[in-house]
């Protein structure tokens, strides 16, 4: 039998930085009783985004983001959208440079990323921030 | 019941810049029937891509088109695949610095977007073009 | 009827390059019996990535390595997750900006790719290495 799981979940931010949310979409699989088919994950924001990454050592990441932040500088003199604060155009282009939506296929009722493969959203405005992510769930539930 | 949809249109683009295609998917979502589920997106093309974007203020977009005409300059003298104009080694990189496929959930009928996340396909030449667009749509249509 | 196909597979890379994979997806899509659908792909790793690119002209895809590794190059100074090499930090970036996970729909049983679109495995690491893939198609099988 085919099952279509479809929700949505909260997260609090803090700033700039990665949160890992491989846990929840692992759960979320479960929850939908899927063991053969694919899970989607979509952020719905536009100055956050989504992003696999390695989740063993956490300087890996620091060092990405302050990749990001050389790459796509506060600072950018030629920005227009500069209402919303200074780091409100590089959160935008930081999203857009990354991904917003990730799926992930399941196989025996595991996602199947590698060992030390985590999701993570990523976070690119200063200040903390609820954000949403939507996940849906498809596939044969024996 | 589970549905399984999918087909394609076309989309006319007047050079470089974003065009949103948002509503056409949630047409394409409504003419499925699908309720709980999956939409998926594809550019069938390797110098256009998609992109969920603000589509609110349109100087976001336009600030975000500089961003990436600066990093991925037409000049840079180390390309070897210069045969179809200037603009087509950029518009290929630039491609792949954004996304050729995106996925959605459904709930209840409805795209899991934020309010001002738009889906825009990224024309990256400078010439008009007529781009194509798949969709497929699956899940629960009860 | 609709099915729901799950698999894995490998792929060996000889260093820094992009390895098409299309055809393996093609033969996957086939195995599966969906004829309308989505077939999802994810590569199992961090230091490498999936992208979708022209396949007809491999100077383009030489151009694209050589932005790459000019945008990211090994020998920037603040990285410190330096254990596993010089090249480990520009691969976790690298794959960082190009794609984890892509998603094709699929329709009278086809891929819905361009006529010269390729998904690639895009090794970012200097050695030789085992990649995993894995691949779920769902959909109507008549």
């Amino acid at each position: 039998m085919i099952n279509a799981f479809s929700t949505t979940f909260s997260i609090e931010t803090r700033g700039i930085g990665t949160y890992e949310i491989t846990g929840k979409i692992r759960d979320l699989v479960a929850a939908s009783g899927v063991k053969t088919g694919v899970a989607t994950i979509l952020v719905k924001h536009t100055s956050a985004s989504l992003l696999f990454f390695e989740n063993a050592d956490p300087t890996a990441r620091r060092d990405l983001e302050e990749f990001l932040r050389r790459l796509v500088p506060e600072s950018i003199s030629y920005f227009s959208h500069t209402l919303e604060g200074p780091d409100d155009m590089p959160s935008h282009i930081r999203m857009a440079l990354t991904r917003t939506s990730e799926s992930v296929p399941v196989l025996d009722g595991s996602l199947q990323l590698g060992t030390w493969q985590g999701l993570f959203l990523y976070e690119h405005r200063r200040h903390p921030a609820q954000r949403t992510v939507a996940v849906s769930v498809l596939g044969e539930v024996e």
